[in-house]
């Protein structure tokens, strides 16, 4: 049995799928591919208890730490890397806009009607250090593409395109923007500290639509004014209202919207289609993280 | 002689120029080549009557009205016509960035800190539709290309990639994104009025970059809500603060600021050094409206 939340079963376009979000009173238990839902919580993941032919538990999120808790043993879990790419991207090209232009500051000037008009900073002529060349990091590059800017891509080793994170305090100096697009593991957490942002130039732009804590608050705290910050995610995370992050200088935040947008239904829905199809056929499933 | 203003004749390259920037109490009588000052204002232009050698007036906007007033008899006039196209290309991308993607709501919730999460549209799988085929829709088309989203670009008449303005009317039903990228002129004044506005889907974007007098601003107040509005001008411009458009629902406003960034005086400096070559050698001038 296929079972799947149902603002994903109507993308999958399959009519032999089992709808369920996670309603504690009705776990299927002859579930043997499950979706647990986006909305439903712990529960989700602590249904996979009560489905003893469970083969395949497909996220619909890139981070999977808060399905291993839950996963029983022999199952394979898979992520939705990539789900998020198209959406997470844009956001980051909308947050370095809104800042470089000033959307920000000219959004909150509207109700008293007065924004001074001024010259302010384009995208275009700079340098954007974007750290990660994973799907989101390409996914960024390619979006940047028409904007007569340069692009450097840092991954963890160079290749073809891509600069080594050896080289990251040296390219850090010269850029202009530098988005934070890995994922958050032992070799990220804490990479952008005190040291990592007293690198970069006056009046740069640091992006973060990661995670949280690959950024060391109290420094984007201690820089705030001569750096200028856009952060889709913070730590702690949600940030609570009286948090000085929120009234720091130069800073914009978006609440954790990055991937989810009008784009994650179909994409997530083409993949797990796909991944469904993969495993009637007894191919090897993508984004497979525990097996 | 060449007389440019100072900050353009930092990036012209030459040293064989003459800076001023409007004084009047001394303009240069053997002027030959003439780019007034961005911020002299009027005087600027009345100083042709004083260079009785001049040849050449180019501006350092795509607007040439206000300098047709003032030019001498014979004298050629250029304007800067793509010198602003990166630039404000850039700023309708952020528009429509922070518009969708609810950024300006963000930053105005920043102070209370207490921005509620949902899921708000992606640039990614909509539809733009781009009025107007010249050097900004085109600078826009090649930056929306790596955003999964389909580019429509209306040109006066059909060709190669264009659409014809003829077909608007439909266009505009099918749209989720309309961006005006046109000049203004009696084809263009008021296009966007009650009837457009009624054509578009409802929770669709209204985006204007080019000049306040092609959108009626009672027609946006009429359906502010309904439809979502970016603009970088506005009819009037300035927006009186008092003005109900500041405060309307689901409006952002920048100040006229698409020209204005960092893009501007590498992109100037460059077109005048061409001109100036041209002239001298001379072969035909770029972006002559009269001559």
């Amino acid at each position: 049995m296929i079972v799947l939340p149902r603002e994903i079963a109507e993308h999958v376009g399959r009519d032999d799928v089992v709808v369920w979000d996670g309603d504690p009173a009705t776990p299927p238990g002859s579930t043997r591919f499950y979706v647990p839902s986006y909305m439903a919580g712990e529960w989700a993941f602590e249904a996979m208890r009560l489905m003893p032919d469970l083969e395949v538990c497909q996220l619909h999120t890139a981070g999977f730490e808060h399905a291993l808790a839950h996963l029983p043993e022999g199952v394979t879990l898979c992520n939705a890397a990539g789900v998020h790419d198209a959406s997470t991207a844009e956001l980051a090209v909308g947050l370095i806009l809104a800042r470089l232009r000033r959307i920000d500051d000219m959004a909150r000037a509207m109700p008293s009607g007065d924004f001074i008009h001024d010259r302010y900073d384009a995208l275009a002529d700079k340098r954007v250090v974007v750290v990660g060349a994973g799907g989101i990091g390409q996914a960024l590059a390619r979006r940047l593409e028409g904007f007569e800017c340069e692009v450097v891509l840092v991954g963890r080793t160079a290749r073809e395109g891509v600069r080594a994170r050896a080289e990251l305090d040296e390219l850090v100096r010269e850029a202009d923007v530098v988005v934070i697009a890995v994922p958050l593991d032992d070799s990220t957490r804490g990479l952008v500290d005190g040291a990592f942002l007293a690198r970069m130039r006056d009046g740069s732009l640091l992006v973060n639509v990661a995670r949280g804590a690959i950024v060391d608050t109290d420094a984007i705290l201690a820089e705030a004014g001569r750096l200028s910050f856009a952060l889709d995610v913070t730590d702690p995370e949600p940030l609570p209202p009286e948090h000085p992050l929120w009234r720091a200088p130069g800073v914009i935040i978006s609440p954790h919207v990055g991937g989810n947008t009008t784009a994650f239904l179909p994409r997530i829905g083409r993949l797990v289609r796909e991944q469904v199809e993969r495993w009637e056929s007894g191919s090897p499933l993508r984004n497979v993280i525990v097996s």
